[in-house]
């Protein structure tokens, strides 16, 4: 495996290798797996889970990470093409991308989506720009478009719970003060249908996921005997879930222009994921997020606090099937 | 050993089982003693002792650590209760610790009084609210009213230098141009006393420790066999002193207040430890302070870079103490 | 060895040794070499290669680092004598120092020119003054007026290239927005005179470099068999160059004058390294420059992205390097 960008780019199968994997090394540490491994850490998006997620992983497996960050004490990184570099910027990422790769046997990414241009988010434009400048393996740690290490921790936590292959997955749209990026949601309902559920997209006109997205993971759907549908109707979008994931996502109809997308959003203040979203639910279902959540703005402190919500457990298995992955990786396991 | 937060939880017996490992980790080091093993670190504090010690001991005893601080490039953390967060910060304590606390095999954690309401500080409510979010072993890394892993530290020192358990050990206040937190200053009286020793607390009107730092002394004391006075007189307190431990905290009479704080402060300024200090002192007296600390300001230059002064040694001594600690916490010895 | 500061207090065969060890290092890993060792990280400028080429180089030996910065959330730092620190330091290097450097087995220290006064630049009164605070191994990670890891990259680099002992090496200044230190460029025409190079350096009018500088390279040059010139004609300079290795520096006659400096380079503006630099200089002939590098400003794009640019190698090669000091100093290997 060279590179960990896409959970379309494995098989059911190389997923289940994984997912075995990180179960293994959860219950069977192995602390010299990976002794005298590098893995490089680029941030150039905010984090928590990831930064710690990722440490964590590689002192598991006797390893380690250094990670690098504009926010750091570093010149700034010029990004654009052709420049004369006469201003603030002091480094191009021409040259550092590839001098971080250079010292780590694997190079993890972070670069949020600019949200100016649909296309080129949904292209992934620039996530493969500063990818292509990797000599080596790269891991995905959230793109313009992707996330597929939540995605695959997500995939886990299900397996964990025993939600069964073919139960019925809702992504929620939820209200949020900013407006965010599509790569949680749009890796999410891949996921689901790559995973073989019913997968329900429940969100207000003009929040519509791009047709490319929907494609993808109707393509899945059909591959696994999964499917896909969307609706406006909370009560119908909830009926016999198993899972409801909340998650806010910008427009896309107003895509970039944030006071559109604002006004649009305003309307829709106070919906929020609660109690009554379980209402005509299965009895065992349960509540997912990716975190950061914004609680009552994005879900009730009930919904969170209550047993339903498994979003600790979530966040846990990011560091699990990131060993996994690591150790693919760098050991080339698998 | 689950937990790490107040010397007063352990015995005279566990305390000298500590040091005990500390002397011998220090002596004949165990690099794979904590293999695998990682320290979660969540600084809501600035520091410099405490974020290089703990790393630095965890890596000569073989695992890792990763440090999360809201200074660096993640989201605000919200602390407060049932809110509704439409605000700046984007995640909660409720999911951050539990979080971050997932990822390791103990989890330390900072976060000085917030200086507001002295009975909260007394009574460590946000250090509690935020280690009972967790579900693994909690390591203190100073808190609101706590800070055991400087007192094991300032213990080893005293112990190393020979120190007399019966000694007589001078805390005395000295002026600051900030209001600083009553944690050092009830931790150390706790620790002297508990290591049996004659406490004197020397400070000015104004500036007491509060009944129930002083009675908890008392009580160690009465057990070890040690005492506990106060003065506002300085050759009263140093005389025949083995140690002189210089501390500035704020004055208990207005605590929260810190312009009236500042007003009480105002006439103190230029109370510095200095050579006159040492005057009627023990020949062999020691000078102490935890670091950081203002040359010039809380001690005289002559103290700090003469031959009394054993602030290194007491700072080494965390990452010695702190290797025991882990040690003790992780692979469960002693 | 018990200091990595400056390539003039090894010998030759010291230097064949380091980079013997590095390139056995390379291939066949040793991450068990350094276990339970901590390399402790003083950055008192910002850093990017620096940062993560030695967390890299400490994991792959089986110990680790940590890092501090006063960017971090620590106290500011403060470092004149005899001062009464009632400002905003909150902590002075006498202290800091020490402490930083109790909890590693080797301390490493970044602290660039403050550029006010030359003489003080070229005697590195602030990192002796630093380095004097550690009592253990301390490295050098870019002074006033050294970066002997760099040059010790560039060095290897040479070397892996099979660029000639007697090679023509070219250090040609270029233009800079700001006024930058003299480290580099006097470290590396010391470095290339070492290795036995005719050492040409191609500057302007104004932007000499110190007698000082120059008399040192010059001796470098009548040990080792090298020489040293310099020159103002750009084809007089390059003729039949093996390396041509761009750095921009500040005047030397306008020292800390940022203002005059600025003047001074007006009238310099686009002189940039391009591909007529090369010429007549040899058909083999390469590219270097330390990084970061402006684009458009102090190189071409064409240069930096063409066939002759090693300038990623050169980065990597300070992981490589400093895995051989790091293995010498606290292994005692060499």
């Amino acid at each position: 495996m060279l590179e960990f960008n896409d959970l379309a780019d494995c098989s059911a199968e190389q997923i289940d290798a994984l997912l075995t994997l990180a179960r293994r090394l959860d219950t069977a540490p192995e602390p010299r797996a990976l002794e005298g491994k590098v893995l490089a850490l680029l941030f150039l998006s905010p984090s928590l889970r990831t930064l710690a997620s990722f440490q964590a992983a590689m002192v598991r497996l006797g390893g380690g990470a250094f990670v690098i960050s504009p926010d750091m004490s570093i010149h700034g990184l010029e990004t654009r093409g052709g420049i004369v570099m006469d201003g603030v910027a002091a480094e191009h990422i021409k040259e550092a991308v590839p001098v971080i790769d250079s010292y780590g046997d694997a190079l993890g990414i972070r670069a949020f989506a600019k949200r100016r241009n649909l296309d080129d988010d949904l292209a992934d434009t620039e996530f493969k720009a500063l990818a292509d400048l990797a000599s080596g393996p790269v891991i995905n740690m959230e793109s313009a478009i992707n996330h597929p290490c939540q995605s695959l921790a997500d995939w886990k936590t299900m397996d964990d719970l025993g939600v069964p292959k073919r139960g019925r997955f809702v992504l929620s749209w939820a209200y949020h003060p900013r407006a965010l990026p599509l790569a949680v949601p749009s890796a999410t309902v891949h996921m689901a249908a790559m995973r073989g559920m019913d997968v329900v997209v429940h969100r207000p006109p003009g929040f519509e996921l791009p047709p490319s997205i929907m494609d993808k993971a109707r393509q899945a759907a059909a591959e696994s005997g999964g499917s896909i549908s969307e609706t406006e109707d909370r009560r119908e979008a909830t009926e016999g879930a198993d899972i409801i994931y909340a998650k806010s996502w910008s427009s896309t109809q107003r895509y970039g222009d944030d006071q559109a997308d604002q006004k649009l959003r305003e309307d829709l203040i106070g919906r929020c994921v609660d109690e009554n979203y379980f209402d005509n639910a299965k009895e065992t279902s349960r509540f997912m997020h990716c975190l950061p959540v914004r609680r009552g703005v994005v879900v009730a402190d009930q919904v969170l606090d209550g047993p339903r919500s498994v979003v600790i457990q979530e966040a846990r298995n990011r560091m699990v099937v990131q060993m996994a992955v690591l150790h693919q990786v760098m050991k080339g396991s698998g």
